[in-house]
């Protein structure tokens, strides 16, 4: 194998497949990325055994062949280079990195005893806004059960249907859900759980990407595009010069919705910031592997109160529209607040029945009359109350 | 006890105390900020025994008195209000602490659990600029040994004589030396061994000060002097409302000077961007534990070189002025960062005899004609070589 390529390339590529090729003691070859070349075309390969990444570089290919080095290795020495033409070729079991003023040896393995990636066929992809997916897992990803008792929840809940992509996390003491827009009809129904792990990785190389557009200001429509292709017991991401595929998680999800209240005795719509800052005060009292704070409402006024014995206690006044019944609920803090900094508006609908039932988060702009123009209006977040 | 005071000022000075009185499960009164209200005057105070800082607070005193509360319990509480009046009044064993919308109870402790800060008279001081003191200390701090063997090179070397402040720091590796001008004259020489962990700290509160000076654009001179004062075994900064005192570690420093080599037969003049490129491209192929790379020195070219077993080799040529005799070194290359990455200049002279002596890295600017005018000028660094 002999390629030359551009020393941006080779590290943006590097930069995509080499997180998940980490420290892997018991099986060292997946530390390696794969670099195939072949029909014109230059492949990295990393795989954790659970997801695969394939990211293609530009460059020119003078003979086809593969090898796997180190990713990281690899990964450090490239983005170390200036930019400019760098040359690799296979010698032996090494690698040999030319560039103008630097030259480098990496010992390698053959491509033989990398793991096969799954093959998934291009067919029926369902597609939404990469900008979208973005905001959908920023808002359900710190939901997700980091537990591994429950292995249904461990993952992201999708469902495609009828133009809608709804995506949904939980641990069974919060919920996070939210709906995004597809951008293609797809007539057929689909719901699968895919693990945590994959989603955040999809989200790092998304970000990565995402950042990028926007430096290099070319956030065009077919950039923003992700599609996304099912077959057998595995998912396929398809965005930009990288396909993600992974294994789904094998169960069936919780019928959640049967959770969420359909009906409230009260209802309050508070400032975000200020909401924040008081839980805050209020955690710090809060007590010790509990973590509840007490949640008064009344007319016009939120009472967010905390006690702690060896400490002190807290008490903040909030100003807000509440109607309805006067109620209060006992909540752990740190849900409370996942909640509230992923809502992304100014002000939050809370709406609750009693100090035993959950209580439902919502952004504000989900009262509008005009639903559809507003991104933020499909996304909801239910906390489960701490029972007095 | 009953203070009114801004949020501002509370929180500022609560910042500044805060750091030391961590987590002290062995003593656990030395987690607490003591408050001292009395003659006109709020100081905070916290300790660990081995420094104690004293900040002043502009504040009301309706009542005098003194009490202790936890430092990080209080900080993080009053960090989280917003710019208005605060009141603190002592009840019984809490502090309660009122704000427009917010009140809180914090279970404290009595001041006289308290330990004793040592006083020392601020007599003869020794001056200098603020400015000067944090470049310095950044320049050396990295090179103080972390071991507890050998506890006088575990501090930083302060030497004040004839209107210059010579401070140094070994591990016994490598060396960092930086020489800053005192601003009044003390005719008196001192020298003393002070706790890395006290500069650090000492660092640490500049540091703030320094970027709030920066962001007030209130950098006149007054703020921007420290007055150090000694007695017995205890050293005092004093500097906008801050006093820092400390323990000084007993011992005699190692003759350090004999060590600084007075000669060379190869010096180098580098580029420090690409050199410290190439250092960390070599890097990545030193031996493990041992962190070796070569330095071959030629007329008008540096190469630098590293081979790893496991992983495979490097060699990077860098252009640069070369006089005096072919040459080469082994240096540990996180000892040649560290001191490259605070050079603070463009170019770096490295200055070396042969394989088996330390060489010496300067600041391209100790060559100029003019050095008086220079702040860099008077900062050497030492590596010593690893012998093959």
């Amino acid at each position: 194998m002999k390629i030359t390529c551009t020393q941006e390339n080779l590290s943006q590529g590097l930069n995509i497949v080499t997180h998940i090729a980490s420290k892997n003691t018991s099986l060292p070859i997946l530390n390696n990325v794969l670099i195939k070349a072949e029909k014109g075309v230059v492949n990295l390969i990393t795989t954790n055994l659970e997801m695969g990444i394939v990211c293609q570089v530009r460059a020119k290919i003078e003979k086809d062949g593969s090898y796997t080095v180190g990713s990281k290795l690899l990964n450090d020495y490239i983005n170390l280079l200036t930019n400019e033409k760098v040359e690799l070729e296979l010698k032996d079991d090494f690698f040999e990195i030319k560039s103008s003023k630097q030259e480098t040896k990496i010992k390698g393995n053959s491509a033989e005893e990398f793991p096969l990636i799954p093959q998934v066929e291009k067919n029926n992809p369902y597609a939404c806004q990469i900008s979208d997916l973005l905001m959908a897992l920023t808002q359900v990803l710190f939901a997700v059960s980091v537990s591994e008792t429950r292995p249904e929840i461990s993952g992201i809940y999708l469902n495609f249907n009828n133009g809608i992509l709804t995506l949904a996390a939980t641990d069974s003491y919060r919920l996070a859900e939210k709906k995004i827009k597809l951008m293609e009809k797809n007539s057929i129904e689909k719901e699968v759980i895919i693990p945590a792990r994959t989603i955040q990785e999809l989200f790092r190389i998304l970000s990565g990407l995402s950042d990028r557009a926007e430096i290099e200001d070319n956030g065009t429509k077919e950039n923003n595009k992700i599609n996304i292709y099912f077959e057998d017991n595995q998912i396929l991401f398809v965005f930009d010069n990288v396909e993600l595929v992974s294994r789904i998680i094998e169960g069936q999800y919780p019928n959640y919705r049967q959770i969420i209240p359909s009906e409230h005795k009260t209802r309050a719509i508070i400032n975000i910031t200020d909401f924040i800052k008081a839980v805050k005060s209020a955690a710090l009292f809060s007590r010790t592997g509990i973590y509840d704070i007490s949640l008064d409402f009344k007319k016009g006024e939120l009472k967010i109160t905390s006690a702690n014995n060896q400490l002190g206690e807290s008490k903040t006044e909030l100003e807000g529209n509440i109607e309805g019944e006067n109620n209060k609920i006992v909540l752990n803090y740190r849900y409370l607040l996942d909640g509230l900094q992923n809502l992304d508006s100014t002000e939050v609908i809370l709406e609750m029945m009693d100090g035993n039932n959950p209580c439902i988060l919502r952004p504000v702009e989900s009262l509008s009359e005009n639903k559809e123009a507003i991104a933020d209006v499909n996304y909801l977040y239910i906390v489960m109350p701490i029972k007095q």
